[in-house]
């Protein structure tokens, strides 16, 4: 398939509200909306290993579109993963079950970074745009499919800790004992990301989502020397090309750079749960969307109470600019039909808001 | 030993900083100081598993006098654990290696908490008093001693997640799910840790720290439900005995939560290294003590770095109505040479700062 004569788009709410245009109804979409919590998506993984499936465009399109046959979303986010970047850079990465990746020989010592390939790594990456071309002719134009990205920061990591950690010490121990390996690393990724995620948007992207999930391990000041200026750096970029295509942050836990945000070329904060939202509107002011940020856990709770959770939400972000999402990713044990309590929600509390307001705002 | 006739107090500058005078040089002492960063905390544990050694007073007065031996530190902390309390319950700890505490019998429904004793659970704890009592005597006056303990919500975390989680999914579900048996599990805990807390200062501790080491799991809305009545109950109940023992609150990740201290009855607030100093300072009002922050990765750094990192610190913070310490605790593989260098710049860093600036004032 080509990236070319996709088919006219029919739902633009996600794309009305990331650039701040009025909307009829709140959008809303569920990081790691694909995933195991659906019983069609735990099938098909007993037949492929999670990597088979990010790497065979068909699967990863299959994929992709499972949450959408079932749930009344407004935006597809393409399956993949943010590690598949350290692979094309030469790591090994094995995805342990229950226990999340391992690197079996991460970077241990500043000269290990030597080790990374040089020069232009896209060609590994091609099963990703063509996936995204796939899908974005699989989606008939029903809603936009979105692309993404690890950030710099938090691909070091995973690239340096190797494994799941209680403190996530080793990254943090490079950034005060090795500063300029450190922004070699950064700079090594932000050189990969950036041409990478321009070509998720020639492959058909409609929009893309920078995850920062581990910008919660850094205090303000190594938050700004290590993470924000390759964030801006790749954001610059991106929009040099492609004013047009909306660009979500979802920097977690860095609760501190809200303000940094406000003239940045980022269209879209996404916020974890432990943000509120009016405050979060103050400090970013008004020319952002945000887009947040329930509680994952909420969706263990029953239907009643997931609706009060989610009109208290609403009202808190209020409809305009905003994007309805998790604070974080699904649980692989949430329960299918609360996902549909919580998007079915959304839409009719905020249509009636935003009738409302009309009615009021005309009379 | 009786906690009767203490040696008076020779270093009195951690409770001087603690209750807003002044002092000569800034007070520090670090969260795990006595731990398994220090080969002779090491070689005792070959000998004695850890619940031993927090359950033989001499043991653990040994223990909580290590970290003094070396280093020129403000303040001793008891050896203890913050799950003694649901021990005392009546719930099993196991303390696995590599992997932290292990619940083989967690609280998976609200019924299971009929299952916690009921009634004066502080026969159980006796020995935390007793070595209280003999370390305050051990200390000699050197240096104040700090009693302890686990806030409701933190404890709650353990006793119904069982082990370590990526998500801590379920003492959150707890709360949408079972916000009744909820509140019963945190009134209940909050009930045994008034007692428990007032026996520690009759025993011997002359300030008290409590740690909610989860409260980040919680956003804005569940902490001022779940974690901060109960933190606030606390210190009031504390406090009308105990007016003159100075209280800390440690609750990590609450980054929205430093306006609510402002008018509390917790003394010192301890910040974790996500927190700017200036700014929370503000947040909080000149009222209260602040305590932190250093991220202990800058640990792993060398000499020259960490001199530079503690300077920074102790600018940002000031030297008025601060204590000097991390913004967690210690690891297991930090050097104690580095502690020692964290110590000793703190002391004259603050020591030539606030010289200068008391000259600067008489000139």
């Amino acid at each position: 398939m080509k990236p070319t004569s996709f088919p006219p788009l029919k739902n633009d709410q996600f794309l009305r509200a990331a650039r701040g245009l009025p909307v009829q109804r709140v959008p809303i979409w569920l990081m790691r909306q694909a995933g195991r919590y659906l019983p069609e998506f735990r099938r098909l993984r007993q037949a492929y290993d999670f990597f088979t499936v990010c790497r065979t465009p068909e699967l990863a399109a299959e994929v992709t579109l499972q949450p959408l046959e079932r749930f009344d979303l407004d935006a597809a986010i393409i399956f993949s993963d943010i590690l598949v970047v350290p692979q094309a850079l030469g790591m090994e990465v094995q995805m342990r079950k229950g226990h999340g990746p391992h690197f079996p020989d991460p970077l241990r010592s500043p000269e290990d970074v030597a080790r990374l390939k040089a020069g232009d790594v896209h060609e590994e990456l091609s099963y990703v745009y063509e996936a995204l071309t796939l899908t974005r002719h699989r989606l008939q134009g029903k809603v936009p499919l979105i692309g993404f990205s690890g950030a710099p920061w938090t691909l070091m990591v995973y690239m340096v800790e190797g494994g799941p950690s209680k403190t996530y010490a080793r990254p943090r121990a490079w950034l005060y004992s090795h500063p300029e390996a450190s922004h070699k690393l950064l700079n090594r990724l932000t050189e990969v990301i950036i041409p990478y995620l321009k070509r998720q948007i020639q492959a058909g992207a409609q929009a893309l989502q920078l995850f920062d999930s581990w910008a919660g391990l850094l205090g303000p000041e190594a938050f700004q020397t290590f993470a924000w200026p390759y964030l801006q750096r790749i954001a610059r970029e991106i929009k040099r090309d492609y004013p047009e295509v909306p660009l979500i942050l979802f920097a977690r836990g860095a609760h501190h750079a809200l303000p940094l945000y406000r003239t940045s070329d980022y269209d879209v904060i996404g916020l974890d749960w432990t943000m509120d939202p009016r405050q979060s509107r103050q400090a970013i002011g008004p020319h952002k969307s945000l887009q947040g940020n329930l509680d994952p856990a909420v969706l263990y709770a029953s239907p009643a109470r997931i609706r009060e959770e989610v009109q208290r939400m609403l009202e808190a972000f209020g409809p305009h600019r905003y994007i309805a999402n998790l604070g974080h990713g699904m649980y692989p044990d949430h329960d299918p039909e609360h996902v549909r309590v919580l998007v079915d929600t959304m839409h009719q509390a905020s249509e009636t808001l935003l009738q409302t307001s009309s009615t009021t705002a005309s009379s």
